[in-house]
């Protein structure tokens, strides 16, 4: 049982990384970077020493790992791994979907999730053992549709770009098996994957920080969430992700993706 | 002059279009669908019926070129050009940033254009010869920034899977030109090319419907929006579609495009 103090601490960190965030989102300071990341990479830091304050003054016995700021006590039993801004390309855009993750794992285990998007203020909340939650103006209801078969799948990736040539022949199995396959998203397409939208989701260079909160979200909801061999998301996991709503489709995808 | 009523009749447009087409959004139809665009078929087509009822009503001496329901009388001064439900595949996977669009043509120019976005409740207008007006909560000013050259162009296409053997390479040399390309959006990647987040989209296989409302929108905030040879976009267009929001990118990107 994950105590209900660290869920708030979760929520708590979520409403404060947005406050933070969203003032710069569409920002003509952003216009005028023109691509350049560096001012989202500023608020990516700020928001991320926001949520580290907020976990330090209630839990200082816990760890933390966060994109920006690295590792603090990642032998705890508990560690908070964290990114601010998931989804930086769709932030500098000015595609409202990028979002804020915050996971916890309890000996390296993911077993609490938020999912926040602070510009559209949707967010998706798992615990482990527990019904995934959801809270949206859109509407949407946190649990993955049955879809058996890759055939009748609809799969989503971040990008077409992020395969390399060892992993986008593998992707490209997969792609070639499935229904239908649509583009973007980053922890966005996860999301919906939770909400029974979406089949199944398949990136590559994918860090701790851009998986850990998506686990519990994604269990909680029914689904099942993987490397492509379908093993568990660890720490020393290698950077492929691969989440199914329907647990029977794990076998068919993963063997595609293994090449 | 565009009449003062024509954008009141594009608004109210919107307006209705969006009050049929919300309540489908993430329902349990889509879900079990699975993918299957039928029951979106059906709300496109009960926005389109509801939009063409108020336009015949206000301006009966009026064409109309719809999507789902055709032509009337498409030889008029007049004519208006509708896409119920732009972005069908983000529609049917829950991502909130399919739009409705709604066009005029004059004597087959684009002159006006209502870029809708009914679950953000985003709305970009276009009108010929007028800055183009945005409203969003998420914020946003409708202005290109300058971009000369592609090396510096932040690039937007909707699916790599979009093109055919003909297309594909003069789509590529544009990308490998481009600093950096993101993916999906639809006719969003064109409002945010307006309020100078994106600097150019290349789209291929586009209907009028597809491109209509956008040519008012962005010429509005200071771009350009042509076919892939820089040709003004009209109905025998060939369904290459291009546009740039600094207009000294044209001639670069045209010409890498024209193969």
């Amino acid at each position: 049982m994950i105590p209900a103090a660290f869920r708030d601490t979760a929520e708590a960190a979520a409403d404060a990384a947005g406050a933070v965030i969203r003032p710069l989102f569409r920002s003509q300071l952003l216009v005028e970077a023109k691509g350049d990341a560096s001012p989202v990479t500023e608020a990516d830091k700020a928001a991320e020493r926001t949520i580290r304050a907020l976990i330090a003054d209630r839990h200082p016995d816990h760890g933390v790992i966060g994109e920006e700021y690295g590792e603090t006590n990642p032998g705890a039993d508990w560690v908070w791994v964290l990114d601010p801004i998931d989804g930086t390309r769709a932030f500098v855009t000015g595609r409202p979907l990028f979002g804020t993750l915050i996971g916890l794992l309890h000996k390296g285990v993911p077993v609490l999730g938020v999912i926040d998007q602070p510009a559209t203020r949707e967010r998706w909340i798992g615990l482990s053992g527990q019904p995934a939650e959801f809270r949206s103006e859109f509407g949407g209801t946190p649990r993955c549709r049955p879809c058996a078969t890759l055939a009748e799948a609809e799969l989503s990736c971040t990008s077409p770009d992020m395969f390399d040539a060892e992993t986008a022949p593998r992707f490209a199995a997969a792609k070639d098996a499935a229904r239908r396959t649509t583009w973007g998203g980053d922890c966005y397409a996860y999301g919906l994957l939770a909400l029974g939208l979406v089949d199944a989701v398949v990136d590559a260079t994918m860090k701790p920080w851009d998986w850990a909160a998506l686990v519990p979200v994604i269990e909680g909801a029914g689904g099942r969430c993987t490397d492509w061999a379908g093993r568990p998301l660890r720490l020393d996991s290698d950077g492929t992700v691969l989440a199914v709503g329907d647990r029977a489709l794990l076998p068919e995808i993963s063997r595609l993706l293994a090449g």
